[in-house]
C-alpha cells in the first residue's frame, strides 16, 4: 500500500552540499528559515508561544535505502538504521528539533537548522515538554560518545 | 510534487476506536507492540540499548485536513494545526515517543502506545537524549494546562 504525501513548504539553510552540512541541529546547526506554503499559514496560529518545533522533512537527495549505516558519531561503526538518524532509511523522512526564533507571516526563522538548503517540509509539530521531555533515558550507543570531541573528529557527510 | 511512501510495519494497540483512544503516549498510553515487516529486521541492530523510540506513523483513519482544530487539551479552544499534535494535519503523519520494553525478532514491545490498533508504521528513530532532551523549553498553550486534571476532564476523541 503506497501513501501519497506532498511538501507543505521548503526549508532554506546555509548548507548546499552534504560535505559541509551540519550533523545535528543542536551540535552544528545554523540559522535558516522555513517557508510554509501560503495556503497553510492559518495552521501557525498559536505557534509563537513555543520555543522549539519538530520539523518533519524529506531527505530529497537520498534515494538509497541501507538498513545498516555508518553514522559519523561513534567512530563510523555500522548501526541498524532504526538505531540511528541516518538518512538511508525507508521512506527517507527526517526529523529535527529546531529553535523557533520568530515567525513573520508564513516564514519561520530558526537558529539551528541541520538540513540541506531546499529540503521539502512535510510537517511542523510543536515540541511539548509535557510529551517530549523524558526522564531516565538510555540512548544506546550514543551514550558512549565523547560529545565534546565530536565536533572535531568527524568528517563523514550526512552524519545524522 | 508528490512523494510516495509505504508502511514498514504495523502498530498494534488496545485502541480499536477513536472514542476510547489514548490522548498522548505518556498520559494514557497502553501496552502494545510494533511489528516491523520482516525484511527490515536488520535495521533494528543496536536498538536494544535505547529506552525510548520515536515512532512515525500514518493517521490512516483521518482523511480530513483542518488547519485549525480543537484538541481536548486546553478546554477545546481552536489551535493552529502546527501548534498541536491533532491528526487533521497535511500529510497525516503522527509521531509518538514510546517506551521500548523489549525486542523479539521483528516485534517491539512498548508500554505506552497511543495510536489506533492497526496503524501503519512509517519509521522508527531512536530517542537520543543528546538531541531530543532540551532545556529552557516554552510550550505555548500547553504550559497553561492543569495536567493533573487533564485525565478526567476530557472526552474529545483523537485529542493529540
Amino acid at each position: 500500500m503506497n501513501i501519497s504525501i506532498a511538501p507543505i513548504g521548503t526549508i532554506y539553510s546555509v548548507f548546499n552540499d552534504t560535505e559541509t552540512m551540519a550533523r545535528q541541529s543542536n551540535i552544528d546547526g545554523k540559522e535558516g528559515r522555513i517557508e510554509l506554503y501560503a495556503e497553510y499559514t492559518a495552521g501557525l496560529e498559536g505557534l509563537r508561544g513555543f520555543s522549539h518545533i519538530i520539523a518533519l522533512y524529506h531527505f530529497h537527495k537520498q534515494a538509497e535505502v541501507r538498513l545498516r549505516a555508518r553514522p559519523c558519531f561513534g567512530k563510523n561503526s555500522a548501526r541498524g538504521i532504526f538505531a540511528s538518524r541516518y538518512p538511508t532509511r525507508p521512506n527517507h523522512i527526517g526529523i529535527s528539533v529546531l529553535s523557533l526564533e520568530r515567525i513573520d507571516g508564513n516564514t519561520l526563522h530558526c537558529s539551528n537548522i541541520d538540513v540541506l538548503n531546499g529540503t521539502p517540509l512535510l510537517d511542523i509539530k510543536p515540541y511539548v515538554k509535557h510529551f517530549d521531555l523524558l526522564e531516565d533515558v538510555r540512548s544506546g550507543w550514543y551514550d558512549d560518545i565523547d560529545w565534546d570531541a565530536v565536533k572535531s573528529d568527524c568528517a563523514h557527510p550526512e552524519a545524522k
